[in-house]
């Protein structure tokens, strides 16, 4: 930095160092010093004039203060704004009760939905055995989808015009993934059924509904997970919002219908 | 910073800018810069000797990054390790089926465990249709502790000698969270009963049932949430490694023997 004397200030300032505005949300800041890689930014109001500096160690703090909410909310809880253990013990269930309240409800359709299969599950009571392993394996697929993504797009990495592209890669991990945990359903219902006649003569059809739920239900899992955030970007709400809990209990009521459905196909005129 | 000419310049260091060790890890250097609100700190050998500094925006990127593994562990995947969508399809499958058929062979497990309870469900079906609802919410309430304990260790707000405390909280969360959930699912039963006889003239034994279920797997789902992070570092595995999906998994095969074990008491003599 060594100019003729006479050289003007302004002519000395780096113009890749565009200022913050004031009105500028603190995801633009932290991406501002990663970008530009510096330890200090000014900050001008509407009318370009300098209000202040922000430094490089507030926007740490900002930073993993904003982890920290977008964790909790994927964790299904409303941020805390405060340490742990120093928060009042009835706010801290404040802070948790609506979220697991509206998951509960939510969720209770689950109930509403298998009272339409009543009948089917008391024919086949063997269904009833493998519905939480085929539920649970749809929220869990669509959980790694939805933490995947949130955090994507908090970093930048992906933004709403994505959506057609991650679209394409979730249908083809979804369906991979999916056999995956098909073929393994698949074998452990006939291997006990060599050993034992647990499933009936019927186990191979059993063992193709399962093989066919898993592959729709992850399939199913992935989608809603992954396309949830960009929903819920679209309309102006916190992707963050799109938690694990919410996805799983969206997965859980789909995922049974799409399992029984399966299984009225398949075990027609054997089971049921 | 006026000093006499002569003073030497190690009067000048400020000494609470204590140095970082070449071997701490990424966590202390972050620590060590929000405690110190510095932009540059030392970095010295064993030996104490100066071998360079690490800036401030160094340790921006590095805190994103961290933020990011746990966050992607938590959601039930290993670290990608990279932006979503550059890396390569079929290493975003290997990085997501490891996890997703360990979770799948633990939920094996909730099939096991229902097939004792195979009789009890053929005579009383309406005790399936709950299923569900009942071990979500356990999977629900785990996942909501375990976010909490797992950010706030990581951010050094909670630390092993606090499980004490952490416990005796989350045993009140866990109670009164059980409850309002509880009295929910009895009012829904109550209500539903009122217009229909979709229940049957037991309806408030199922009721109590119900009610009981949702305080025993609520509070044994925030109990393993919050404690299990403690084990896993207490036995030196990273304590994000205890992901919602894992805790949910955990919570599934555990809150359908709470389930099924309530149901036989309160059910005894009148639908079972």
């Amino acid at each position: 930095m060594v100019s003729e004397p006479t050289t003007p200030v302004v002519a000395l300032l780096e113009n890749n160092n565009i200022p913050l505005h004031a009105a500028d949300d603190q995801e633009t800041a932290i991406a501002a010093f990663k970008k530009y890689d510096v330890t200090i930014l000014p900050v001008v109001d509407s009318k370009e004039r300098l209000v202040g500096v922000l430094t490089v160690d507030d926007v740490l703090d900002l930073a993993e203060k904003e982890a920290t909410e977008d964790m909790q909310k994927l964790g299904g809880v409303e941020a805390l704004g405060g340490p742990y253990l120093k928060i009042d013990l009835a706010m801290m269930i404040k802070k948790r009760a609506p979220w697991l309240v509206i998951l509960f409800l939510s969720e209770m359709l689950t109930t509403t939905a298998m009272g339409f299969f009543e009948k089917e599950i008391a024919k086949a009571v063997v269904l009833a055995l493998f519905l939480p392993l085929i539920i649970s394996s749809g929220g869990n697929s669509g959980s790694q989808a939805t933490t995947l993504i949130i955090r994507a797009m908090a970093i930048g990495e992906v933004t709403l015009r994505d959506w057609w592209r991650v679209m394409r890669r979730e249908v083809f991990a979804g369906l991979a993934l999916g056999c995956v945990l098909g073929a393994i359903g698949f074998a452990r219902i006939s291997a006990w059924s060599l050993f034992s006649h647990v499933y009936g003569p019927h186990w191979p059809l059993i063992g193709l509904t399962i093989f066919f739920s898993l592959i729709g239900v992850v399939l199913w899992g992935t989608l809603a997970g992954s396309m949830l955030p960009f929903v819920l970007r679209r309309v102006g709400v916190d992707p963050a919002t799109s938690s694990a809990p919410f996805v799983a209990t969206l997965v859980d009521v789909t995922g049974l219908i799409i399992y029984f459905t399966i299984a009225m196909v398949v075990l027609k005129g054997t089971l049921l």
